[in-house]
């Protein structure tokens, strides 16, 4: 049935060990490298701030390249257990895997401190990581299902409040002027859309009576239609908790696809058996 | 049975392609004036910028004479393909298509640097244009539904609302005196909506015991009280799932109403067919 | 059947246009004094911008005038049209319609520019004549019921949020100290009050990063719980949908209660005919 | 069928009325406490601020010591009435009952005005005595099951909320740069969770037009997704609203286990009779 078959038992071991969790020593890799991710993330966040960076220079390099380290393992060894290793090099979390351990390397060979920025943004990409072990969580999927199938809704509900936001953002420019932090439209709609959404920074403030009581008005709007995705959500939310199928965490070993269902021997999007040696 | 004959298919035609958005080119004139309307609005918003317009000038007027020569072109197209042309002219958009439009015309005609705060004001109508395309939406007709009938109760919770507003305002101005930037009782009913709204900017608080008790009672019955909107808007919305009637987007060519239902052939507002030539 | 007789016919039909809105008249009263109770508090509110003051100040003399003769006026005949006064006058409108006419000619007589702050606060009592008229919209009363019903729960729960705060503020005032402007423990509680609910004005904030920490704890918490009180408000409104009996405006001319039902000939409270002449 | 028996009937007595609610004497004792909690919490607040403190200073200590020397009693009381002391001692609520009743012995004997920090830090741990009557109201009981089975998704929900947050922080720390107060990613990611949960102090803002985009669109996301939780809570409040049981406020003698159904004759923990002499 098979078509390619697999060069040896190990890769096999291997690429239910990386891409699937519902072995033992699957879960134990996924939680190592969430705690890896953590460590990195939490790293990445204490090297900004200034007076740490100076302190702890010395601890910040060598964790830094232990990490860097451990991901460029982790990423071969995805490479090598998989059996098309295009599907995972240019997927979404391959690149993302691969963008966020190349800037060590390069700050290593070129010097790199005049491309700090681009460095540290690169860096940073790390935090995507973590995504990769969220979908292994039942509650996330219903979540993503119930946000996907009142999608449509929401996004014509916020084209609404952008509208909202432009109207009244160009009001609030024509009658509150340069005076009071109004200095041009995209300023005023930026503020129209702190009012709004109620955070409300307080940077940009009306001033004019006319301009309060229009700010009252845009306030009370706000305060009143944030029911309506609350309303959407809601009647959504109530309707998915009734079909929510169970799933498991297989990966396909031929094109990478997980979200099988529990009983399933064949993958669902090339058709090849599950648990073919 | 028709009263009035047309005088030409192409008229026919080009009321089909204008005001309609079923056929392939009614779509590409609609996504086309969009799209139009969407580069309008960014310039008005754009010139506002003080360092941008002066440096872009030339560019913004040219740009301002094309936009201005394409919606003079259709509006001329709307006036001339429909039958009874008032019924679009008289119309609301008839009017906003019209004030939006003349400005530019006005300021080269009369000069008009002196009246450019009205000028600026017009051309901002625009904005009204993109209304036009929303209606095409079948989920923004849904949530129109479900706010329209939730709409009496709302106000009434909105109208509640202001008045604890004025009330709270009243006292606060009492408690608070003129020190604590509570000068009158507009201005603080205007603080007592930006607090119970949730929406606090902070360029107005209570700076005495007494006045922080009384935000916080505020502030508490704004966190409490949210709950009534969104309550009254899911129920709404679980209602109006059910009971979504299909409308297309045929406009009768003689009264020029839209929102028929799918198997319309008369025009249920004057009672003429829909699809005669 | 009737064991106390009308004087007169007209005391019986001053009764039925002053407390009922079912007749044209009663409702031409209704919204006559509606106005009336508008201009009164806009009157108030105005009077306590300096600058217009000082500016219209015999304007504002005169106005004040005619509105407390008119309300006076309204407060006789309230009086001389019930059959027992004393339900009338010690009522809470009772009351409040007497508070809110005095100032005017306590200020009169007495002179009392000295005691212009109680005189004030008295008038303002004229916003709850407003209370009066809201009682004759129908969705006010089932706002109002389902209200009553999710009552005890949203105590508990703003009993529970009032802990929260308690225990957040005297936190932050342990952590952030006098430096952050958490002086006290109160004044850190109002900072939680004003954090929790979302407001957020900025007049106090934490600098130090373990503040900035709990604060952002603080912060999630009361994000993620203000669902509460929605919930409860949604379901309670999903049950009133279904029970809302129909009530008219009669009010019975003995022991004026009103909410009686349409087709009610007793009063429910006081068990005599609604309609004896 | 007791394995142990009581020593005396006063004992038993004296059980019943510290530790249930059900008897007019426990209810007193239970009313009585709790008015002594909200004194010893209000004295507590009032001796932060700086000038009542020095104004009413014997005052307060001579009221610190009455409420120290009642709790002392209360905890002796619950000690010797209970059968099996260490379940009292060694539970949450006997923890916080001697802590916040040791403090004021502490200052006395060792003076301790160079550990303020701590004996305040512990006396405030009072605040957790008022959880304790909390029990009681049937309300609470079911908006914390609403609560605890809403648990697992609202927690996947503020997980996501946390990684948007820190996405949007590092974004903005890059866009924004250290001059517009973004100086570091913990700051950057303390500003997203502010803006985020809409509550916006102000203290951090951004002022770069990019930045100010970037803010807009995650203020709309958080104003869109606080739909999540509510429509999570609600389709759970729904739920629940059926399968209430109703609870009294009997409590085991022997391990102290509270909720038993009305009709339970036998400590649903331990297994012995709960109305044994």
């Amino acid at each position: 049935m098979s078509k390619t078959k697999p060069k040896s038992a190990w890769r096999h071991k291997l690429h239910e060990i990386i891409y699937e969790a519902d072995t033992p020593s699957g879960k134990v890799f996924d939680v190592g490298i969430l705690i890896v991710i953590v460590i990195s993330i939490a790293l990445v966040m204490l090297e900004s701030v200034g007076h740490l960076n100076l302190k702890y220079y010395w601890e910040f390099y060598i964790a830094e390249w232990v990490i860097t380290i451990i991901f460029t393992i982790e990423y071969i060894l995805r490479i090598i257990s998989i059996k098309k290793p295009k599907h995972y090099i240019f997927s979404f979390y391959g690149i993302v895997d691969l963008l966020s351990t190349l800037p060590t390397y390069i700050v290593f060979i070129f010097g790199g401190h005049n491309l700090l920025f681009a460095v540290r943004a690169l860096r940073l990409l790390r935090i995507f990581r973590i995504l990769k072990v969220t979908r292994y969580i039942g509650e996330s999927n219903r979540l993503k299902n119930a946000l996907k199938s009142s999608g449509p809704k929401i996004t014509v509900f916020l084209f609404a409040v952008i509208i909202i936001c432009i109207i009244a953002g160009t009001l609030m420019h024509l009658i509150e002027g340069e005076a009071g932090g109004f200095d041009n439209i995209p300023v005023s709609i930026y503020w129209s859309i702190v009012t709004l959404t109620t955070v409300g920074f307080g940077d940009i403030h009306p001033i004019t009576p006319l301009g309060q009581f229009i700010a009252s008005f845009i306030m009370i709007v706000g305060y009143g239609i944030i029911a309506v995705p609350t309303g959407i959500v809601s009647s959504e939310f109530t309707k998915s908790e009734k079909d929510s199928i169970p799933k498991n965490t297989q990966a396909c070993r031929f094109c990478n696809e997980t979200e099988h269902l529990d009983d399933a021997e064949f993958c669902h999007n090339c058709g090849r058996r599950l648990d073919e040696k």
